[in-house]
């Protein structure tokens, strides 16, 4: 299987292992060694330019520990759970939806504890290690918990999102944006999921690397400038309705997607097409990508429409590396209730409105006689009111029951007149609707070198694109002479003075070292040989097609440059 | 106070505020906002050019959260504690070397739990809020604690530092060096620290960003190979002999400091060397920096000689903002104690060596008679000991005695004689020490902006370096005429696709644009004016000095380019 070779290479060059393999490891915890870190900030930089530098948003840092009240708000405290069974004979736990779909083949996903529990029960569903009874299924929480200050101890969570971290600030980034809509604000970061029982690899970790972008919008316009640039490009999807009558994905451009109302509007389409461009930059094809829409049941609890980007993998089937939805106003509007802060955003029309509004006008011949020095205050509490509050009351009850200081006055419809008015409006006040990509790095760096893995007429390689492969260029002295070893070493140098990251290799045969610089995806290597002696030229080797060209040194830094960049193709150096 | 005017800057446009305001905050924990994010980054940016492209060492990346027994061996779960004390009265928790220092002005750090007790009691120090009796001193652990899996949980901690995840793969980071020293090992991440009552903004946080290498070195070789380079640099050292005996600092070049013995080796003062150069390019004064010397009574529990760099700040006088420590092979042979793994590194001699080893003579005529079908046993357990074990039990007892089956053998002098032979050895197993320079990124921060901020001739600026300022060039049309809006426009996509953060501001008058620019320390100001229409020229403005140059629009890219990464002054445009 692919994914073991990857996965053998990756442990043993250095790019990922189990975290604390001395003490036994401590599952769903991975590091990412030397060239999987560079491989990781590579891959962010990436991102970075896609959402900072070419959708113009900005990003912001917050913690990872957050207090219990912001999580209670965003529904993580009550909602982000797994069902969960236990065996009342060896006491091994389980997810109680994983144990069904294995023992019954049946996708059971969002359904709820109790229709859980119905389903083991009807078909008699066991415990597989030692054939006992499963308990009834409860909802556990996924995230881990903490105490915060060693005093009246605080309950804390390590974040399960990075996104909640920007929409706490909200009122803050709003006046970094002028208080004008739209803005997107983006976050990279761990985010955390003590998962029940992690056995997939680097597929599922209890500690991740999400980078999300929030993009707040008004929710009356969900169009995108630059829809244009986007309209005719193809994606794969798979719609709910597809899924349901087990249909198979279509391919279609993001502009019919629009017009036939597949995907909810033209800034979550936008989305999908700037992640299906950044995937295919990180080099994974076309036909292994595929957009899947969340079906009703399993949509998270702050989403309107959501999609899955999956990716196609020989150990694990179709998986899920971003997730696009469109979270509505649910975050703000949550956050601004637990708060008590106004979190909307002041819309100004384009022209200021003319409104008619009912007024409430108190016919103060009676007033006076009626409520003598109580008069002000009563006048002043009914200007608390709406018209339509005090006529629904009147039609209701046949009078307004109105509270001041603890006395509670019945005011009768012949006390009080209405009166159209027009009034000038500037704006309105809104909560703002997010669009949100958030894409696990993580599952994307598992992909990336999945799909880099080659093998081809006896060579095995990853064909790691050039601008994320974690070493750019391998410098050899053809043989071991010292000329040539210093020849190589002065250039290795000269290329990490200019920001590239070479590694010299000498040990054993050209030949072996050409296979273990391929083995880590390494795009050029450049050897030092006899002629180089003679006329100061070297060899550039093309790892993808094993062509070389001979140039002179003083070239090569900026040819090799260049090539990583892809403002210059090897066939044309 | 500087602070209070820098951190109100930090707030108002986007750099730094406390984190979860609208839940009333959380002691502690900040956010960076969209400037001090860039602003953040481009620091660890110029980190991992000193650390990564010019000393050659890679980064990993390793999880925050760690299982109990690593933390075990790394000493932590026992001795990462402060002193703590709570009042009886009102129950208020204090920190009990903080509140002795506060009550009479004296230096308890690293004293024992017992000893600070003893201090409360004999100066008479109350609670300072209600005047209460305090309790003991206890100790208390500062590390987060969480729960690990779903079933038969598991304790974990949030990580005290990043350099732990370096220790605990050091096998496979060896192989990835194959097998040889030195070499260094960065990671840049989240550390935690449950502080007792943190009040002192963004100098005392529960959940901080370092950045630390730890370079893996031969005991027997502390030299440095770019010593030189660096070997006239000057330092201000604060010894800890100096600051028992009440003196100052002293200004000392990098060589004397060796000589002198003042730093305990050459790699030691490379580092403080090193990282002088760093703070200076991020434009921090050398008089506002010293290095001070751990006290014994302050050392960590795994350093044998550790300095502090420190900075100069208006609100908290001097204060730590990078460790540089030799943790000798503390972490290391702790690890393998607890794990059980061999972590050593076999080192090569230049040439093999000859040693002179007594080896062990069975006297083969004897032990045939006497231990007939057992003496192949008995040989082969006899194997297994040196010839000065069995030669101190001959003295000492008068014979050896050996298990073999669960049977013992008592072995006479005169079956057994010992011969002096020679034998070639190509080197030998060590434990490596480990330098570790450990920068805290959000002081740094901090610092930076304190020493950036500039009152001058009624102008308020903050002089960050060019490099690292988050904003690097501001874009304004003179007045909002729409040609010259749009040219503005223009300039600041083009700037942004060149890599550039630009910003367009078109409110308020230039004056009002230039003041908010230069609050937040933008280093360039482009402007597009009437005359930009008549030949295709803008003005640039210096920051720094006010001074204006005009130049044609296509030079204006590569012109800010140069300014910004320092190729080009603004006098020679």
């Amino acid at each position: 299987m692919t994914d073991s070779k990857v996965m053998n290479i990756a442990k043993k060059r250095g790019f990922l292992w189990s975290s604390f393999e001395i003490y036994s490891g401590s599952a769903g915890f991975f590091d990412y060694g030397p060239l999987g870190a560079i491989l990781k900030n590579n891959i962010i930089e990436k991102w970075r330019n896609y959402y900072i530098i070419r959708e113009g948003f900005y990003e912001i840092e917050s913690p990872t520990i957050m207090p219990e009240e912001a999580l209670k708000a965003s529904g993580h405290v009550d909602h982000f759970t797994d069902p969960m069974t236990e065996c009342k004979d060896c006491l091994e736990v389980y997810r109680a939806d994983h144990i069904i779909e294995d023992a019954i083949d049946k996708d059971v996903e969002g359904l709820e504890d109790q229709k859980l529990t119905e389903i083991i029960s009807e078909n008699q569903i066991k415990c597989p290690k030692c054939g006992g009874h499963l308990t009834h299924v409860w909802s556990y929480n996924l995230m881990f918990q903490t105490l915060i200050g060693a005093k009246g101890k605080k309950t804390g969570y390590m974040r399960p999102e990075t996104a909640q971290g920007i929409f706490i600030p909200f009122k803050r980034l709003l006046r970094f944006f002028r208080g004008k809509l739209p803005f997107g604000v983006v976050q990279i970061g761990k985010a955390y999921r003590n998962e029940i029982s992690p056995r997939q690899g680097v597929i599922r970790l209890r500690e991740f690397t999400q980078a999300e972008a929030e993009i707040f919008v008004d929710p009356s316009d969900k169009t995108h400038p630059k829809f244009d640039a986007i309209a005719h490009d193809t994606l794969t999807l798979f719609s709910a309705e597809n899924q349901m009558k087990n249909k198979e994905s279509e391919r279609i451009s993001a502009s019919k997607a629009v017009d036939k109302g597949l995907v909810s509007s033209e800034i979550l389409t936008y989305q999908l097409c700037l992640a299906a461009q950044f995937l295919s930059d990180l080099g994974i094809p076309f036909d292994d990508i595929r957009f899947r829409q969340h079906l009703p049941t399993e949509m998270a609890h702050y989403a309107c429409d959501c999609w899955d980007v999956e990716v196609l993998t020989d150990r694990f089937g179709w998986i899920e590396i971003i997730g696009i939805a469109d979270r509505t106003d649910f975050d703000l509007k949550s956050h601004s209730t637990y708060s008590k802060e106004d979190l909307s955003v002041f819309i100004e029309y384009d022209e200021p409105r003319t409104i008619t509004k009912m007024a409430v006008k108190p016919d103060m011949k009676k007033f006076g006689p009626l409520f003598k020095g109580d008069t002000p205050k009563i006048l002043g509490a009914l200007e608390n009111f709406e018209a339509s509050d005090i006529q629904k009351a009147f039609e209701e009850k046949g009078f307004f029951k109105l509270e001041v200081d603890g006395n509670s006055h019945e005011l009768s419809p012949d006390i009080i007149s209405f009166e159209e008015q027009k009034e000038t409006v500037r704006g309105e006040k809104i909560i703002p609707h997010v669009i949100e990509p958030s894409y696990g790095i993580d599952r994307i760096i598992y992909s990336v070198l999945l799909h880099s893995y080659t093998e081809n007429n006896d060579r095995t390689y990853l064909k790691l694109e050039k601008q994320i492969a974690p070493v750019g260029v391998s410098v050899f002295p053809l043989v071991n002479k010292v000329e040539l070893v210093d020849i190589a070493h002065q250039i290795r140098d000269e290329l990490r003075k200019q920001n590239i990251i070479a590694e010299y290799d000498g040990s054993g045969t050209i030949g072996r070292r050409y296979a273990r610089s391929d083995e880590i995806g390494v795009p050029f290597a450049v050897t030092v040989d006899h002629e180089t002696i003679e006329n100061e030229t070297v060899t550039i080797r093309n790892r993808d097609n094993l062509k070389q060209v001979r140039v002179s040194i003083k070239d090569i830094y900026k040819i090799l440059i260049d090539l990583i960049e892809g403002r210059l193709e090897f066939e044309n150096i």
